[in-house]
């Protein structure tokens, strides 16, 4: 037996009992004539003791040859501690040592396996086994467990289904790009890794199973930015004979579910905000609301006063940062900066210190009276002591512009609190949007999104002004979860394809299986996918999702572990028809 | 709303509600005067009715235009029904329909839509989600989807975390051949889908994660056979700290837990036979142990005797079939015929009939006593009217041969009941066989598989008789699992890979990592992969694995509900930097 007890079992009751322990060397400490090892395992630490009044000399000899993460077999008995530890599940009590056996030597970790490491990234994703090791990283798999979990439980009774969905499907041009996986047997011909798992779950719909959810790994080929991996995975839902509310409903309960039992915090229903209205008031649509200062338009207040820079611009929109009026013209200065950064890419900043006196302090005091600039506070609902502070420009851009500022400003201030969470639902997007280039619509979520049933008249008149019946939970500023009603009739989902430009060829050849399937009877249906390791991410109060993987890929998508991808031998190659292009 | 209640809700409780359902149109009986719909959807069939008396004409009108498949929304009055359908769970009531809506119409199935359907296989999986809206199939995935709850809960229940390893990893050429992804990004570059996590699941034992489990995807793209598929899901565990009796006592447990969940069978202690004696009795090391019918071994009684045909062989093996002396000689003749048909590869068949009295009628009378045969009657624990069935040759064949003679004999004598589970540990498998092509030792498991302790002094002098520490759970002639302790010492890890024909740069070129790994500390670990594909088969008493997976390919690979593999963009391939080599 090589344990009777984990390192994370033993009480105070337990003294007097003979035990067994197998763990990593985590730490020793050599007082001469006693010796301490903390022997961790995943469920915690407990500490060894040996020492010259009740230890055979043989055995400090045995442990002061121990290395750092060694792995050991100790027998002995539990002792109550002279100085406990209250910040260790075992603290109270020590194990002293009898027999130590090394089951495998290890040779020193390249970085220190404690919360606060001295290895750096590449270092760590390369010895992913050892980072691993560290607490942090450890609790992160473990929270990442108990959440799927806990989703689980709550889908499924809720009669959700887990249904798997095959991963070797069928590449299509939509979308991101595919990563393929060329056939063998058939010679010339490719599978794709899903992006999604979107038509298998909608024809799951069309066979009744009426509500299916799937924890699904995802592939896109996709150039990758910080924090993307090539594989993420979803919590894939989809739903029958329920209108939006009903789908709202239940996914909002799963989300205030995973906050309760995950995070431990309880939220109360989500507010639901319009695409349109979250942009006009956070300049992006997944707002942080762990914070104000929402935005306040100041056309009809700024403009034709004199002041050139905004009498031309089609937006003039500001925000009131708290309590900021004290900051310097240093820090203002390097506020303006950071807009015009080409990142931001903004022309200026117009500020306006809101002090208790009547003349307020600001970059266009020669161009505005005081009682405008007081009404630009009171748009802004700026109190005594903030500073406003303004953009202008073409609309979109600037409000973008005022948004990135916003999300600065609350980190900044530190507004953005990690254990606060502020969930809600944008609904309404845009249906498509014109591509210049192709000369077509594109769908702005995908092909298969639902009208919001009262724009349907202007599909013809003015489609770039339908809404799409489609909703994104957005979580502390994170898309956290993206999904739509379904279009399930078959006429309506002829004219979307027309309208993003496929023919009635194109739209067979690419989609012919799904029409198919809708012609035997599809039911009304809708659905979501939550993005899990964003929302573990948060859950666990983390600030990258790699910290939430067990084996991530870094930013170039190479697994640093077992160095992959890489060559293959020439024999596969030609098994697979293929042959590499230089 | 669509409905207030699904199609399996309402009972005799719920008489005089006024209630709306939806759902698909499954039959309509027409008796003039009164019309009956059973309106189907996942959770059941709700019996609907209009008539004369008490409807308005033109719902009649409007129910004799619906056809079958049919999606419609009905809002009515819950009513008793005057014959009552017991086999349905709302059988004792009916729905009176007030008012009914077509939410989508339906082309007619092109196979019926019952349990018993006239749809040949193809045809089935071309329309899958026609296919999944019969009972049985659907049925099929909602006992798939509650065994995974069951082996979850199990497993957390017993400190086991589910952790996702990745699915682009790297090739590596041992055992089946991989799917291969080529990366975009790293020209020339490919990454594999794995065939099982072994080496992950290795590393987070490594990983100090103590027991992990994970329902994970595999792919081999091995040429097919029947009910193989290219994807498949397995239940992979691993566990460190354990010795063997630790391990098979918890994965016992998981599968007996299963059995009793999902089938409804209590199972006791699970026997446990070597892989000698697995070949020795039943010709197989995966034997069906739901019917006897051991093997015999009949050297030393019919040798020797002058029936040449034995005496020249190796190995002398029979079988008593239970109450066949009643056979007739044409059907002893079949029996023969069949044992020596190419695939199975028998000479002939000497054959005894056990009757009550002393002189066994038999086809080998002239050159056996009456004494002898009723000493191979008493060998092979015969009963009067058994029938023994005799096989000689070169013994691995020759038990080959009689394990598949006795397992058709099961067969055909209906021993292998469906709602009998049998299941078995076999152990102690060969850890090596020589490739006389490669002339250099295979790893029969996998090059990571321990030696069983007592065996490994013999592991330089007569290596091809050291047996594995490995361990298959069978279950009614079916491999379900696989597993087995690992090698955690890095020295004899070395040894191994040098039995295996690796030189140290190839076993670091494919392996490093996890070499690399084992080197910072490794715990005694070992594991567990089950087929779930095939163990919820078996669970639901089914004979195909097909009909337990949602979408799944066919013979050839293919999916037929999305065709694919399918040709993709000349501009994808230029973009993955390759070229088909026709």
């Amino acid at each position: 037996m090589y344990r009777t007890h984990n390192c994370g079992a033993l009480r105070l009751d337990d003294v007097g009992e003979s035990v067994i322990l197998s763990g990593w060397v985590q730490r020793i400490r050599d007082k001469g004539f006693v010796l301490w090892i903390d022997l961790r395992d995943r469920y915690g630490i407990t500490q060894l003791v040996v020492d010259k009044a009740r230890t055979a000399d043989g055995l400090l000899k045995q442990v002061r040859a121990l290395g750092r993460e060694y792995v050991i077999q100790v027998r002995g008995e539990v002792v109550e501690r002279v100085s406990k530890n209250e910040r260790l599940l075992s603290g109270e009590i020590e194990v002293l040592v009898r027999e130590l056996h090394v089951l495998n030597p290890a040779l020193t970790p390249p970085f220190t396996l404690e919360d606060e490491t001295d290895g750096g990234e590449e270092l760590r994703m390369k010895h992913r086994y050892l980072d691993i090791r560290r607490n942090c990283i450890k609790n992160n798999l473990l929270l990442r467990a108990q959440a799927a979990q806990a989703a689980r439980s709550y889908l499924t009774s809720r009669d959700f289904v887990e249904i798997e969905t095959p991963y070797l499907i069928r590449s299509t041009p939509e979308g991101a790009r595919d990563f393929v996986v060329p056939s063998r047997v058939s010679s010339g011909e490719f599978y794709a890794l899903p992006q999604s798992p979107q038509m298998h779950k909608q024809l799951l719909m069309v066979a009744g199973m009426d509500r299916y959810f799937q924890f699904v790994r995802c592939f896109r080929d996709e150039d990758l930015r910080a924090d993307r991996q090539p594989e993420f995975t979803q919590i894939d839902c989809e739903m029958s004979f329920g209108h939006r509310a009903d789908l709202l409903a239940v996914f909002e309960g799963l989300t205030r579910h995973l906050l309760r039992e995950v995070a431990g915090v309880s939220v109360g229903a989500f507010p639901r905000m319009t695409y349109d209205e979250a942009i006009e008031k956070y300049g992006s649509d997944k707002p942080d609301i762990r914070f104000g200062m929402a935005f306040g338009e100041l056309n009809d207040l700024a403009q034709g006063k004199g002041f050139q820079v905004f009498d031309s611009q089609e937006l003039v929109v500001g925000i009131a940062v708290p309590g900021a009026a004290a900051h310097s013209r240093k820090q203002i200065d390097a506020l303006t900066r950071w807009v015009r950064r080409p990142q931001i890419g903004a022309q200026g900043l117009v500020w306006v210190k809101c002090d208790k006196g009547r003349d307020f302090k600001s970059s266009v005091t020669q161009f505005f009276s005081p009682e405008t600039l007081h009404k630009w506070a009171e748009r802004l609902r700026a109190k005594p002591g903030d500073l406003l502070l303004v953009l202008s420009g073409e609309a979109a851009a600037t409000r973008r512009q005022l948004g990135a500022l916003r999300l600065e400003l609350g980190k900044r201030l530190d507004l953005r609190k990690p254990g606060v969470f502020a969930p809600l639902w944008v609904t309404d997007f845009p249906l498509l949007e014109w591509d210049a280039q192709e000369k077509c619509y594109q769908a702005v979520h995908h092909p298969f999104t639902a009208p919001v049933e009262t724009d349907m008249p202007r599909l013809d008149s003015e489609p770039q002004k339908v809404r799409a019946n489609a909703y994104d939970l957005v979580l502390n500023g994170n898309e956290i979860g993206s999904g739509s009603i379904r279009i399930s009739d078959p006429a309506l989902q002829a004219r979307i394809f027309e309208l993003l430009g496929f023919s009635q060829a194109a739209a067979k050849a690419q989609f012919g299986f799904l029409l198919n399937a809708f012609a035997y009877g599809a039911p009304p249906h809708g659905g979501i996918a939550f993005g899990f390791d964003r929302l573990v991410a948060l859950l666990g109060g983390g600030e990258s999702i790699r910290d939430f993987i067990a084996f991530p890929k870094n930013n170039a998508g190479r697994d640093l572990v077992i160095d992959a991808p890489a060559e293959i031998d020439a024999a596969q190659l030609d098994e697979l028809h293929l042959k590499t292009s230089e």
